[in-house]
């Protein structure tokens, strides 16, 4: 499979780690403000929630080195980024709110969705572990943010759908590399796919089943 | 040592995980209804409780494929487990209670704790290290799910015996190693040990040393 | 580089590594005691606090086999020390209090950061990266423990300079490294500055910038 190691695809994956991960990195700031965290923390936090899932995918597949050791260049851009942002925030008296973080987090879910699927097929993982790595990569970074910020992870318990829209996009993503020659319309779609059920969700208001006990 | 490769012993190692695997996972679930996570949470939950152990297990050892690699019919079984455990208790208004998972988790612990051991014996661990992997796998899918569900980790505060009864199994499987030619009798050993001094602890209300500062 | 292989190199890593190891095994013991763990959360949040942070580096740089299982001696230290501290504490009824912990915690961060550099430096990794590791051997040991304890992480939140101070000692210990033929002074003044500026920081009472929305 030559298309693997094709520069532009090299390129096109990077660019989506890029947005991804800026994407992610502000969430983290974010919930990191909330928790009143000082500086140190809220570049951690921005650290775990851009890398986080990412970086336990790459220990999962047993792939190294990771990302950001390869590119040691979005690791200063994140700290950059979490200076910059805590000074903005500070100096405009914003106050982050849940709204703000909904559309970088969807384009960031499906964005790493993408390259989670597409890292974990190009080692040879079945389908339904390169789905899962999609997700892992997509959903894992808030998890591990959630989990050093001390609160129940919000993918598991706000029954807005998150993780299953990488799901979707993952398998949409997975079914197209069968019949498809090329592995970009299938990274689009599970960007596209994901990204949009997750908009729809929140737009529509549609809920999880929620537990009764 | 030719018995590790022998397929009978594969197959009872491949049973052990199965047996372990069901159980953990619905303590997951029950942990997670109670926490009332929705039905992504609930089956994250219960997938990190069943494999949790393990994989930490084999990324420490880096043993790789993934034990939930090789066999990927188990992650589906987990999916389908856990959406049948969230249908059939919302029907039957079952309310998980703690002293239904006692007898699964008992079995569980002792069946994960042998084949930890096993494993970790297998690639040349020294003893002590052998029956920390064994006690890790048994005790640290447990750990995870609470972490996850933000709960202080009841394995290490309920003051009941539970990682030390493991550790107890996982010195007999050792010690029993050294003098059997086999290894059937260790795993049978290191499983009802286990699953018994458990059992035992429960009974009798054995208490762990309080701590009284 | 033939120092790196030195034996007397290898002695002094080691120890580092032992001086540093109890000091961040009785911060665990501590941090348990306080949230009153049973004696196998004790021992479990002692090695956490004192392997973690080292074992998360040798993880994620993918080095094997661990410190504690090339040298097994260490966890029953860590066992008996665990044992021992309780018996002390119970029977004094010593309250462990935050200041006691603030020594050996200084030193330990020190000792940890000047190892993590040291080590990622060996294995080729870029200065941000070997930087990194170093504040990752020094302060995840502290994280994981208090993520097992569900509790804040105290290095992202109590405001006062922590990781920020192995973050210095290590861009010392790497700028030295490129003007020094030796290893010893990077990392002797890797430790110095470490601790050094965390003592300064205790004692003037340092804060990092708090976050006011």
């Amino acid at each position: 499979m030559k298309w693997i190691d094709a520069p532009w695809i090299e390129l096109l994956r990077i660019a989506l780690e890029v947005a991804a991960t800026v994407a992610f990195a502000l969430s983290g700031v974010m919930m990191a403000a909330r928790k009143r965290f000082d500086a140190v923390g809220v570049c951690v936090v921005a650290f775990v929630s851009a890398f986080g899932g990412g970086t336990l995918r790459d220990l999962l597949l047993d792939q190294r080195p990771f990302f950001w050791v390869r590119h040691t260049e979005f690791v200063w851009g994140i700290l950059l980024l979490s200076l910059a942002a805590m000074l903005f925030m500070r100096q405009r008296h914003f106050q982050p709110t849940e709204r703000a973080m909904l559309l970088p987090d969807a384009i960031g879910l499906g964005l790493f969705a993408a390259v989670g699927v597409d890292i974990a097929t190009a080692v040879g993982m079945p389908a339904l572990i390169a789905v899962m790595m999609g997700v892992t990569t997509g959903v894992f970074g808030g998890v591990l943010r959630d989990v050093l910020c001390n609160e129940v992870p919000q993918a598991f318990s706000d029954h807005r759908p998150y993780a299953l829209c990488a799901f979707a996009g993952g398998w949409a993503d997975v079914a197209l590399r069968q019949v498809e020659g090329t592995v970009v319309s299938p990274l689009l779609a599970c960007v596209l796919i994901t990204a949009g059920l997750r908009g729809l969700a929140l737009w529509r208001n549609w809920e999880l089943p929620a537990w009764r006990v």
